[in-house]
């Protein structure tokens, strides 16, 4: 195990050197000026409202949790009451799961923390000049980049060291996937009720403009952005880099030798390469722009990772076959973002097109979208099938483990950059609220726009990522049930009817799921509508503006929260019943399907939501631009329906998908035991 | 074979009285009343219309088919070089190629034929009474149903009996396939780039009527709905019947024994119960309507088969699971067709919270009817799972193949039902043409909307039946596969990567060959628009309408025809095209895993798209009934929005994937001896 200690105490500096960098960072920020006493006190209502909101959540989730972890003593690894079932096993497992919601939610508070400090620094600083204020939202996000990825590198670690049993790995795992079901999915669900009924009264109804403070539902919309772009995102993004973890770790730990160690090192040389692209990043020469100085982070972060493990595999004479699939994961990646990018970012074609058949009508945005939302989950799809021949190839189920691990190597930056977006556009936001001036605003659209290209790219990852991720739970789930079952499987076979049953039910979920959240954004907008009527209606002088009298923005914050939640959790548990019903009729096989019906039309479906939902997005913004007869045209209309309809399919839907096909695969791993002992057919 | 014999006689006994009852029908129709010059004239337009537009397609798909042919001498079974090959072998597989386009547009032609006759004749019967006018638009789509079951009974026949080799069928399938690949998505771009361009033009542009004259569209229009709505469905009903045959019977001769015979008589028991159904069908008593008559049709139907079946597997001592596995089939769709009319039904919840909805906005309208959309899907989903799952059971893959059987053999009724939408819905555009008076539009209303309101529940057995044939399908290319190559296959592993690289490619295809259908319905409606803007520029007094001026209805129509194959093809071949690059790199295991993933997506958006745009097409109807503010509120506005969007979902792309599903699984199964003999991985 001497390889093993010494990739302990590697892991150990990068993940020091990354929370120490994390640390100098926020202080940076700190120190930015921030001077503008009504920027400062916006500011200040959006943080106290993202808390507020984050309260709530975690609240509900520390039920939430307790309620599973208490499950998961009873009835895990093995039901108590059973022969050779051990107490310290169980409590040890739920224990995991509660450490892996509690590194998370972790990683998530300190993210919005930052990002709520870097807004109004960003918004003061482009009164200046862009590269300044590009730097402080850059570098308000990777905080979050960095506490992601070190806290789940320290987590797993832990878990290694002080557990050693790799199959608690998948606890811990579904701990961050619980956390990030509510972050993601319930925070999208928030940002969108939020977005919807402040426009639907705000701008509709008592015609108002975006950001006026006289409406109830103002401050919510702006909290929004940040819990489901910022912790949202990293929460999920944290989910999928633990479950490749686990899920390479539990294989490699099977297979022993110098593999356990070798997944560690790359995972921390992914997180020193991402720290040196995040340091390296700023708006460099006299036709610097934002995009170029993202992306050029991204390439840096990969090179040098390419690089790095490289030499560690040279260094410490891991298995090169491995390093490649990994290089494979990376490489596809990067493709799959550029395919995407090329699909939705509006200089190029397909945009323009969607933009076109808006001035037919709004019908034709939504057909248009559609299609084109369809057809730009074949290069992904294709991606991803061929990543997963070619890994395979290299070195067998964990090739295709180590080439999720490839791809999500420089997760770091890819959060860093997500993280930006929200950032900078809430700093939009409050530029035009503290009335900095058109140069001070055009400058943080500037920086706004690079968010929109970039996400692109490093959304390609995510997606991609997670297709790998669960085909390696999927694997994962059969070493279980090989590990326990005195028949060993050596796979689900297609023909096999009760794969099959598994196969057609495990399809329907995802579309389940995405038109339950869907739904649910709507009937939460609802309940808000119904607050701001009855504030405007009963707060003297609010809707005239009278000095002095504000609307009650907690009460909206408080409402959009639990009612995010009541929405959220019946579609969580209809796709955990799902799987625990499919398991106790079909046993383990049928469950084998049902993860890979999952996967197949939860990848198309992510897909398809988040590209029609960015090409709406930006055909919107490509009218607004002044194409196609600019704002206030038909076009303009159609373009804002289809936007609005693209909303909750790329904020809420699709990026949640991902999370639910997460945490559904480690439900079918962790019970595995159980659906082999019980079942009817 | 001494059952196959009698089989033999039954059949043709039950061929032969099922065309000389759509002959008496023909004859009966043509008697009915057809006094009003203008409606015949106008009726006399249209179909002179479907005409230009049969010919049309047949004489490409003539061009096509003889192409394939001559591929399918050249390769098939064996590459006419190769060592073993049989060149009679391979020209009889191209004849029954051509045998299988050639039957299914018989059925089609003369379908089309009688419902032109129906329409006029049912618009002036409504003159007198609601009874007459319904026989009349019933028994025109009768013809349909008994034609399209008995050709298809004929043909399968008299391939069985002349050349005798159950797999030469998968070849009579695939002709039946191309032919409604053109059919029914040819048509159903027509269809709806006819119907948008009319009101795009007419309606918004130049401020015409629906079904103004003067608009040159507007013959296309109607011509649409015979040609998508009539040949389209009953060629597309043609092929999942002869594929369902094709799959049962390459099983069935495999195993020999009676089971060959059951197949045949089974099916031609299923046109004799589907015969009567339809001889017994009227509105019956002083409270009958037509939705009652027509369930009672379908519900009978039902009856008769199971309790004959039962005497035929008594009488000739055919293995009762099997009986047991068609009733389960037939059962289920029964089961699914009240799901689908749950959710589509404007008497139902969710159509209506559609509709309140659509008083929010156009984007609210999307949003519910995307989601209830994919909910639809589940019920489907899971009683085509179980009904595998327990057909397996009884009777294992063939059991599948035999429930399968079950589900469809009242397709007779199924299609007559269909077809009767078709007419009565152009007796009401002839009527109020013909300025029938108020109370003959209300009685034809009347009929529309029976027609409506039973196609959710024939849909539910169509969508049912295609997702058991395809799993046949499946288990007859693994047959294939196995009678060719040396290394015998047990199934497709979902662990194997070169199967789980073939499921995520294939699990693409139906989302991209829908969306190119989509945006092929656009691009057409762009021509037909350009050239409505040239009729009404260069045709002088036109737009003023000038006594004796009349457009050119057949250029528009011959334009429509072009641009709707012209659209198609592409489609059609990346579907094909990806079956063969997924057979040539992986071999047959990619191939399966192709076929799964291509059943799985392929039937979750087949039902998403099909139910979504039922919902939408019902949403509007319940809204201009004076529901949430009836005709021209902005409900009505949104809800208007909604049903253009469902319009080629449901009529385009929805139905056409059933197709493109069969048109693959048979592409493979014919191709599987080249990918066993070549591919790359």
């Amino acid at each position: 195990m001497e390889h093993l200690t010494i990739v302990y105490v590697l892991s150990a500096l990068v993940i020091v050197a990354a929370l120490a960098f994390a640390v100098y960072i926020i202080n940076w920020v700190k120190e930015q000026k921030n001077e503008n006493k009504e920027i400062a006190r916006i500011a200040g209502l959006i943080q106290s409202g993202a808390n507020a909101f984050m309260k709530k959540e975690y609240t509900i989730l520390a039920i939430f949790a307790f309620i599973v972890a208490v499950i998961i003593y009873i009835f895990l690894p093995k039901p108590l009451w059973m022969e050779g079932a051990d107490s310290s096993q169980n409590l040890m497992m739920a224990l995991c799961y509660i450490a892996g919601t509690i590194f998370s939610a972790v990683a998530g508070k300190i993210g919005i923390y930052v990002a709520s400090l870097a807004n109004a620094r960003c918004a003061e600083a482009a009164q200046e000049d862009i590269r300044p204020a590009f730097l402080i939202g850059f570098r308000g996000g990777a905080v979050m980049g960095l506490m992601v990825v070190a806290l789940c590198l320290l987590g797993v670690s832990l878990v290694m060291i002080f557990v050693g049993d790799a199959s608690m790995l998948l606890s811990f795992s579904f701990g961050a996937s619980s956390l990030a079901l509510f972050a993601k999915a319930g925070g999208g669900i928030f940002t969108k009720a939020a977005d919807v009924s402040a426009d639907l009264t705000g701008k509709v109804e008592f015609g108002l403009n975006e950001d006026d403070p006289r409406n109830p539902a103002v401050i919510a919309d702006n909290v929004g952005d940040n819990v489901g772009d910022v912790a949202g995102m990293g929460a999920d993004l944290f989910d999928s880099n633990v479950a490749t973890m686990a899920a390479a770790l539990v294989m490699a730990t099977a297979m022993g030798g110098k593999n356990p160690a070798m997944v560690l090192c790359y995972a921390a040389l992914g997180l020193l390469a991402s720290g040196i692209g995040i340091y390296l990043c700023k708006i460099e020469g006299e036709d610097g722009t934002p995009t170029k100085a993202l992306n050029l982070s991204t390439y840096t972060a990969t090179g040098i990772y390419l690089v790095l493990t490289a030499l560690a595999t040279l260094i410490f004479g891991f298995s090169w076959k491995y390093w490649a699939a990994a290089a494979v994961g990376l490489m596809v990646g990067v493709i799959i973002g550029l395919a995407t990018n090329y699909f939705t970012d509006d200089n190029m074609p397909i945009v323009k097109k969607v933009a076109k058949a808006s001035a037919t009508g709004p019908a034709f945005t939504v057909l248009s979208g559609t299609s084109y939302g369809f057809l730009s989950a074949l290069p992904a799809m294709v991606g991803i099938a061929l990543a997963a021949l070619i890994a395979h190839r290299l070195g067998g189920m964990f090739g295709i483990a180590m080439s999720a691990v490839g791809m999500l190597s420089i997760v770091g930056t890819i959060i860093s950059n997500d993280a930006y977006g929200p950032i900078v556009d809430n700093a939009r936001g409050l530029a035009e609220m503290g009335g900095l001036g058109e140069e001070t605003i055009r400058v943080a659209d500037e920086l706004d726009s690079a968010g929109n290209t970039v996400k692109a790219v490093t959304k390609g990852f995510a997606v991609g990522a997670a297709g790998l991720t669960v085909i390696s739970l999927l694997g994962a789930f059969l070493e279980e049930v090989n590990a326990i079952s005195l028949v060993k499987l050596v796979g689900f076979d297609i023909m096999d009817p009760t794969v099959f049953f598994g196969i057609l039910v495990g399809a329907a979920i995802p579309a389940v799921f995405s038109a339950m959240l869907i739904l649910g954004v709507d009937k939460n907008a609802q309940r808000l509508v119904a607050e701001i009527h009855r504030q405007f209606s009963e707060i003297p002088g609010l809707k005239e503006g009278k000095e002095g009298v504000e609307p009650d923005y907690n009460r909206c914050i408080d409402i959009a929260t639990t009612g995010a939640l009541k929405e959220l959790i019946p579609a969580g548990l209809v796709a955990i019943l799902a799987t625990v019903v499919v398991g106790f009729i079909g046993g383990v096989k049928a469950v084998g399907g049902f993860l890979l019906g999952n996967i197949v039309t939860g990848l198309l479906l992510a897909l398809y939501m988040s590209n029609a939902g960015g090409i709406w997005d930006n055909a919107k913004k490509y009218v607004e631009a002044g194409n196609e007869g600019g704002k206030g045209s038909d076009a303009h209309k159609a373009a804002v329906i289809g936007d609005t309809i693209g909303d909750p399919f790329k904020d809420t839907a699709g990026p949640s998908i991902n999370t639910q096909i997460t945490v559904v695969s480690l439900v079918a791993s962790i019970m595995a035991q159980l659906f082999v002992h019980f079942h009817i057919f």
